[in-house]
């Protein structure tokens, strides 16, 4: 989904400071609406601050009076009104600081860290050298200038999808410190002491309570968000308001869509050039990805997170958070699952095609200890009167397995690769490596039904 | 869905006054985007108008401003504003005439007509006989009073539905003539010269186009509102607009809840006591109803029509109208089919078991007529750049049959029956035609998948 699949280590932060105590004794009760209840227990969250305060997190679902969706308006150019955009400014390494004072009181200094190209990423410190990120939305990709306009919608998006994981999966997400609706722009905990998961995976480090956070992260977000157990008017707000009409466009095209056509936008390596025209003409292949495009548009689950790769997964001894939620809408549950374990196959996959056995099982071990927590939310969460939990299991692993198959191919023979892959140097491994995860993905993306992540998995690697 | 099956006479409306050429003549071509073409063409549409005027047809979405979506805000009740309800009064057959005066301006008098008990059905005449409907929701269900309220949002969501329906399968719905949003009265074409088609199926009167007409208002609507041919923003837009918890719940209790637990709410005949009782302890049935339940509530694949029965259908030997859609919102687009599968079946049954065997075959030509409708409107409409259309229209007879199923069983052990069943006068051929039609819909809901109509029909009607 980003234009490079490697993040740069610049993108990886540090935890700074704690959420006070009295905030986590408020929450509701488990078992009771998760979203009424997060919002009957701190009313002060529904009033809507334009700017930004201490604790300002914004509320889940802002009167639309604060802050309307403009997409959810259907009448043309989503983008804000010019009003807002007038108010909008970039943020510099000097005005940041004094944007983050309500927060970070004593701050007095930021570098720009990150690529910079959909976002400006500032780290601020203060003289205790405590530090927050602001994480600002451009107007548009900056490498291309404005010519590719982005709506900042982006960034409400965002700070939404930040404050509802974080009351829903707390501990899980970075802390959301603020946002301001004007500047676009959201202060958030700083992961210093964090990397990226995809990263450590390359080198072979493994963290054994990573997987399972995952798995815990996904089973919460899917069952709290879920009309499982959100009563029916509270679940379809949380449907208008998640619409996210961009980003899920993006999605669309570059997972399901170039990857099955001769798209300009793809990038194949000159030796899969016979593989990637194959698969175009792949007619089961070509249909089960179509299909999947629609359930993908239509399957409107819970609150997914939508880019959850190992990318987006940042790991400590002590903790995980998942980051950067801005393809966050209502969807299809297995297309969360499926992005982690089918980013996980491919893991094992290059770890294997290069002899590394034993942490290619280490990667194996941690696709079955994300989905054993993963089933255990789901198992602890399910509501009593609701008959269908293995069926739900059931469906839930063969979505997953269609939508880990997708990401695959897509990583091979799309825009966007990962570099567990592209940084094998020996070219007969890595085109080894990519063989077997275009036909690890192809078995998934065309499987009929699948009994359990054993068979799942099986599908997936079986090629390497 | 209504509190009883049987529609009452009162409430067959007569055709009055014929769309002005040049409206018609400004409709968008066939293949661009049906929403946004639609809204294109007329740019006055847009501006919403609160008062009634003439051809004052409201947009498709209203911008926010205008008419917010109390439901959208998550934010407690969904009652519209004091100031709304303030505005709000009763009409009576005195004060409709005026109100009516802009769209019919030598109104005279009117009747109330209907029972009343949901909304206010007024019809009113001019001094040539002209008539014209008015339909005005009321705050509560007037038979239990204002112990039992209702949001007058559903007469917003009427007045919506109606005018997309117009312009996407124009000739298939009553002509919307007008909508005021603070009386919550929308002005529409009578169909005096038209019957309830149930009715006439009881009464083996054939209707030689109507279940084609039905077939092409699904497949037109199916297509035109699905992101197969709508691009993601303006669908996006669609579906937040579209959300309708008050009404959806009730569907969801009714169809999907009720007949499976032993609710108060169910009307039971007392010699179908032990067939109810079977059928709630049998434990595939009730998971795999509760699983329809989810899908019912997640899959957001078109506008649909949501309450689809042949009680909501209107025929004539000239022409065939779909009426009452405040149940519409954007769900699975076999919910609807399977609403047309399900009651012609019951019909069948019904005629089958009383020895009519003549009529019970016009029945079944009529779910072959439908089907075959359907599937001919889909494809011509199929966009040429999605490659599994057969696929599609297996998925959605598999859905028509669990849909179909379960608008089956509720009808013998749910709330509402139908005039088909309890208007049998033998009890044992009535009590035969009832097990008949919990068999088959047993045998439709835990159907796995079904290739075709004729197996769909086959497991609906076998039993009798």
């Amino acid at each position: 989904m980003r234009p490079s699949g490697a993040r740069p280590d610049t993108d990886t932060w540090c935890a700074a400071g704690r959420r006070p105590a009295t905030r986590r004794s408020k929450r509701s009760p488990e078992g009771s609406c998760p979203i009424s209840s997060a919002a009957a227990a701190d009313p002060g969250a529904s009033a809507g601050t334009a700017r930004l305060t201490l604790e300002a997190c914004p509320p889940i679902l802002l009167p639309m009076a604060v802050e309307p969706i403009p997409s959810a308006t259907g009448l043309g150019s989503s983008l804000p009104p010019a009003s807002a955009r007038e108010r909008y400014e970039p943020l510099d390494s000097r005005s940041v600081v004094e944007f983050v004072r309500p927060v970070l009181p004593a701050a007095w200094r930021a570098e720009e860290i990150g690529d910079g190209n959909l976002n400006l990423i500032f780290r601020v410190f203060d003289e205790h050298d405590r530090t927050v990120i602001v994480k600002q939305a451009l107007p548009y990709l900056r490498i291309v200038g404005d010519s590719w306009p982005l709506t900042l919608e982006r960034a409400r998006i965002e700070g939404d999808a930040l404050a509802l994981q974080d009351r829903l999966a707390p501990g899980l997400v970075p802390r959301l410190l603020g946002y301001d609706a004007d500047r676009k722009a959201i202060v958030m905990e700083d992961l210093r002491s964090f990397e990226v998961w995809r990263t450590e995976l390359n080198a072979q480090r493994a963290y054994p309570r990573a997987a399972a956070d995952v798995g815990r992260f996904c089973g919460q977000m899917f069952m709290r968000t879920s009309n499982l157990l959100c009563p029916p008017e509270e679940w379809k707000g949380l449907l208008a308001r998640s619409v996210n009409p961009e980003l899920c466009a993006i999605t669309e095209d570059l997972v399901f869509t170039a990857p099955y056509v001769d798209a300009p936008s793809n990038d194949v390596e000159a030796h899969l050039t016979a593989e990637a025209e194959a698969l175009r003409n792949d007619r089961e292949l070509v249909e089960a990805a179509a299909a999947l495009r629609h359930q993908f548009r239509t399957r409107a689950e819970a609150f997914i997170h939508g880019d959850l790769h190992t990318g987006s997964v940042m790991v400590s001894t002590s903790g995980t958070r998942m980051i950067d939620p801005e393809f966050a809408f209502m969807g299809p549950m297995g297309f969360d699952s499926g992005a982690v374990l089918g980013n996980l196959a491919m893991a094992f996959i290059a770890h294997w095609a290069q002899g590394h056995e034993p942490f290619a099982a280490t990667v194996a071990r941690d696709a079955r200890a994300f989905w054993d927590a993963l089933a255990g939310s789901i198992a602890e969460l399910w509501p009593a009167d609701e008959p269908w939990r293995d069926r739900f299991i059931a469906n839930l692993v063969t979505d997953s397995a269609h939508y880990a198959g997708a990401k695959m191919i897509r990583r091979i023979v799309g825009l966007a690769h990962v570099s567990d892959i592209t940084g094998i140097g020996d070219p007969s491994v890595r085109r080894r490596a990519q063989a077997a995860v275009l036909r690890g993905g192809r078995a998934l993306v065309c499987a009929p039904e699948i009994a359990d992540l054993a068979g799942l998995w099986k599908l997936a690697v079986e090629a390497v």
